[in-house]
């Protein structure tokens, strides 16, 4: 019924709903149906998704072993929502969270479910760091983005956010991220503000980052860079927190995006893809040394989704052997060399490819800024839906499902090489 | 298979979660299965539950109506996560919830989906009074919750909480809530604070209430001072945010809370049983003349929980008449009774019972606090679920869900008195 | 010549100093001499002084004895200035202030000099009550004035001195004042902010308060509240700080403002009137436990201002012996009558005699508030020199010296009742 | 009497004196008299001064010119504590001041006296910022001393002075100092920093910064580098605000330190040797677009110092012709070749010669930092006063007196390098 009677027309939208929306300007259709990397509208039009609802969706949607089993779920009856409460969900998923992604990976840490979300997940873990250390300032990074609510958006780079907190944020310092300047010298910016008791900078009890800045324009830290930052934290008794929100769960290939860096963090926030089908929940990840928590210290209602924890005890099956991460390895490949190639083929963008894996952008250079969103517009018309990030919203990011298969890939990059082409002809 | 092989322990917990856990600590057993107002653990042993998902299940555990349509939904592949893309189903809600819940009540808001938990929906209604009267300070009340990022938290009262942040918590002031001070002291000290411009509270951007304090007690404030607070947002020019999510949804007796008191608030907030299966969800209502909002200035993944969004617009199929809403309050009515008459009949307890409509607790008096944990844990041995609240935790808070059957009610109280009895003769 | 050969218009002060000088809009004219309780403008018109030097004049101007000890100093090229250097000046003063008064009055502090101004202690004073108890909130009450620096400014009352800092003023919270409330409700009121932990009151690191508040309109606490304020810093392990800038060095008719009260301080702050030649010095007492800073961890360029100390040293003779104080105790006595009298007598004021000891106000009632400026303009057109104070200005405030003969003392009540008596009658 | 018959131990200061006094652990002795650039201790003993009262004395210890005004005017009895009332001493002081230091100059600033210190100042500039922008962000930068107050010290790099508020320090960034990273990459930081959207810096209201740092180990900026920040503060609309409390009046050659730098600030900040006779005073110069102050918006009881007053109207003359700053700078350049030779004829101290004008200093380097400590106590022994600055105390301070003569610029030298081959030969 819902489907087929009913018309919803962008009005709806317009008239009821508040001026924040925001997707809905920029793909401006009314959706009414997805499976793996497709979606319709109510028109019956078609589009590849190299959006995946902005990396919520690594799995592709209405994947069909976790719709099974969520049906399976809902109609024996199954607790849907929990709290903390203990329940053979959230039992199972521990125990299989623990066997599949941590031992294998030689990881030690105690599991939060610290409410739904990213920022659910990024406010507990600088909560922990605060408390732990009994320091109050964060280190964060230039074009960081780790959510909405007010700690979260401390640590958030992006000027327009931030002035929406009507607040002055406070108890951080934005430092340069490892592409932010040239030549390594965030680095030893960065020494050289903690080494220097002279500084300014308070000493923080934690540095927070993503390995991949998604929202920030996809860029992409060297491991050189993240060894250095761990150090750092190590020597100056900082927590090292990742942000793993966007670039984990195998969206850079592996299932953590820091594991090629070989670092270790002390607390690591998971959400997005870790119910694989879209469902809203969060982990923070905690070293046990600093699990320090009183009962019920930080809490919230929608802790314990079940159907979303059903969902990702399935998901956690593509990670029981090597080839799901071999395979998104692969397409990143190939994902990398088209979007290099386009660089090359279209000088007129004065752009560069960026990212890691199957996190990957087309940032526009300078004065080209605006090239970016008439790419997707242009794209969108065309029946792919893909988004910018950037603090110009200068980069086409693609956040494709890691289960896209090749020709599904290669047709969506086809219809976007074209929208470049008719862009940059204009 | 999950539900009939597998056998989770405590244990699993214990080994794996992180030590805030708390409700598995407090409800010691594995829940597996539920229904209306009835849950099992995987022993079989049947609860009655008065305590519905900490107000986020008032229609029940696994609601038949709502049950069908998600399943239909999940089987016709509909979107299950869109962020703020248009998709038929938030389109159809939209329309419902003006239809059914604003227009009857002459209310003119705009909707705005802030990300899917109560703490997001304050988050957004405190930035919004930020940026719409460019003042920082907000007033919150003795004894408030309203979440647990660092915005939420901030005019939440719990000290133990407040101090999970790790930093100080600022750009807040809190005033004693109706039932703090004795005699209608608490609005005249409130007055005063605002009319002395030497008082050094500074002009607060706006005041946010709950009509009735879940976590602080079951505090329920009386008509004349919600009507005095919103004349005071008026005289000041502050805004009045009225967080329902726990307090609204007809929990007590009306779909908002603030209806019997005749008074229209600039913001109000919702979520827990907005989506009415438990799934996570949550909305700011905004006056149309402060949706100040740029574009994506607050934004979150998980906006468009859609398999909520389904449940939700059936949930409104409740409002249609007021059949549902008149049951709750003659249902209400009887509860009222019963918690007075305990209190009558155990002089011990020196308790006080408190509330409105079917939102309700026996608050033990001084020296007898510790009395209501004994409670709980005595009548969860006894097969019911209750839990407590307050500063103290001398509170037994009813929230059990409007759709109980009077068997049901009279059965949970019955085990009830009976703990009760046992604690107080120990 | 500088007194002899120019003449200053009010010119120079409109064209070249900022918008932001006051006095000289208060009392426009140019003064060029002034002697005990007298001040001559360049007209050669004379003043009686009830403001002297807003209390820091509280010996009168130019004390002979002290000034004969400057100029001996300044011919003997002793050190002017000597930050916190060993200099006999600095030895000097310390050990008489010890022997006169500290060692009868049974107190033990140690002697800090934090820079040469009000707010220089009391910035010292919030620093050391911080780092002591680990706590970052302080509790001030509703009219404080404690400075314009930022920590000072934040336990300041008044709406737009605070709205000059440009930020949000944080860490603190305002309390109601003994007389803010009716029938002891203040200090109840605290108390319950103190004692339920869902208060959202973060436990405070200090009290500090005014035991007679100057610029908040001559309000004074009552002994009682005083003593119980003591007590819940003792409970709750704040520090008690009195800022006597104004009220002490005697104002009150004993060295210490507390004194009479029969309590004791964890950290005084002074200035005004310690050096008693009306130039730049401050101290802050801090009990030994609580002297915990690290060399030059609080420091400034001018805490050595050893011409003010030179005049601070003599300054306490007249505290060797009992008479100076009983004197002032009688003077005290006169002016409470007369102003008793005067409220009495002009009923059109509805005003409220107020304050303790030689720190005195005529509070004009609600309606009435703008009297209070009219009668101090129309004072000092007639020769009295007196200024308001109070949230609205509403209060005519008397700072004479202490040093005043009787005769002085009704010569300026005459010229005050007269310029009462036309404002009345306007 | 006071310098004759009382003899002051140590013992005096350890017993009564809070332990935060520093000066006199440094340089243990009890001073008395002082003259030019020598000052007696008790005992008789001779010193050079290096220090000149940390940059208050630059016209040497009780300048005979100003001696004898001073006195004139206390024996006249002239006013000696005026708050902003109008003086004919203050009258005078604001002509004077226009006609010898600010039209000569073209510069056209509003006079404030914002209180009689260093800090005072700073926080009123930091006010009038943040009120005439309605930003709350202000820029400082590494090793930058600014004060002890809150809103001083939040603009201070010092770590240790910084933790001693007990608070965390907000609404501030610190960027590099233009000699705190090679190769003028502090600039470019600081540009990458404000141009990109995204780098979580908030537009700040306003850059505080000493063209050369005292405190902070005798850095100065280069005139490009004060070029290139005015120009940011232009095309940003941040207000540039210069701390010449202790590189102002003279110090490096000119009167304001920015004189060559060719850069005109928005705002100045004077202390220290405004007054030219070590008594407490300071003034706020600021733009007349931005003296936006309503009266009375920031006060403070020792606004009207006249005694220092009296001798700042004095210490102006030192400037109505080239002579005296010309003079300066031919000593100037003397110390710079001195200091240069030093550190070229002992390489065992790595050290580096820093400074500009009569603000000089030797930087022991890396690993040797403690030798200037070691030197500083040498030299006292030996007589000469001199002090340490730096983050870690690393470098030798000169701040002799402006009106030294080239004998006591030599002997002193001498003695300090004496000191420094002691140390060396260790």
């Amino acid at each position: 019924m819902l489907l087929t009677n009913e018309r919803n027309s962008m009005k709806t939208f317009e008239n009821y709903e508040s001026q924040v929306r925001s997707y809905s300007r920029s793909f401006p259709t009314v959706f009414k149906k997805a499976k793996g990397y497709k979606i319709w509208d109510t028109d019956g039009k078609e589009y590849i998704d190299f959006f995946a609802g902005a990396g919520a969706l690594n799995y592709g949607h209405n994947n069909e072993k976790m719709k099974q089993k969520i049906i399976d779920y809902i109609l024996e009856d199954g607790i849907s929502h929990s709290l903390d409460m203990g329940t053979v969900v959230r039992g199972n998923f521990l125990k299989k969270f623990n066997e599949v992604i941590l031992e294998p990976r030689g990881l030690d840490y105690k599991v939060m479910f610290p409410g739904p979300t990213g920022t659910n997940t990024v406010e507990s873990a600088l909560k922990i760091a605060r408390k732990t250390t009994g320091r109050q300032n964060i280190i964060s990074f230039t074009n960081a983005f780790h959510g909405m609510t007010l700690g979260s958006l401390s640590v958030t780079g992006n000027e327009a956010l931030r002035r929406g907190a009507g607040v002055a944020l406070n108890n951080t310092v934005s430092m340069p991220y490892d592409t932010f300047l040239d030549d390594n010298q965030s680095i030893r910016y960065l020494k050289r503000f903690l080494e220097d008791t002279g500084s300014g900078m308070d000493l923080p009890a934690a540095i927070i980052l993503e390995t991949v800045q998604g929202e920030g324009g996809i860029n992409a830290a060297s491991f050189e860079w993240l060894q250095e930052i761990e150090k750092l934290c190590r020597r100056y008794e900082m927590l090292l927190i990742i942000d793993d929100v966007q670039a984990g769960c195998g969206r850079t290939g592996t299932f953590f995006s820091f594991e090629p860096a070989g670092i270790t963090p002390d607390i690591v926030c998971l959400s997005k893809s870790i119910s694989g089908y879209g469902l809203p929940m969060a982990l923070t990840l905690i070293k046990p040394e600093y699990d320090t928590w009183k009962p019920g210290e930080h809490n919230g209602t929608f802790r314990g989704n079940n159907l979303a924890i059903v969902a990702a005890t399935e998901a956690l099956s593509y990670w029981e052997t090597k080839t799901f991460a071999e395979s998104v390895q692969e397409k990143a490949q190939i994902l990398k060399m088209r979007f290099e190639k386009i660089v090359e083929d279209y000088p007129e963008l004065k752009a560069d490819a960026r990212g890691r894996g199957f996190m990957r952008g087309i940032a526009c250079g300078e004065g080209k800024e605006q090239y970016a969103s008439k790419i997707c517009a242009k794209a969108f018309e065309k029946g792919l839906i893909v988004e910018t990030s950037g603090p110009s919203d200068e980069v086409v990011k693609f956040l494709g499902s890691l289960t896209i298969d090749e020709e599904g890939l290669r047709k969506g990059l086809d219809i976007l090489e074209e929208a470049i082409e008719e862009v940059v002809k204009q």
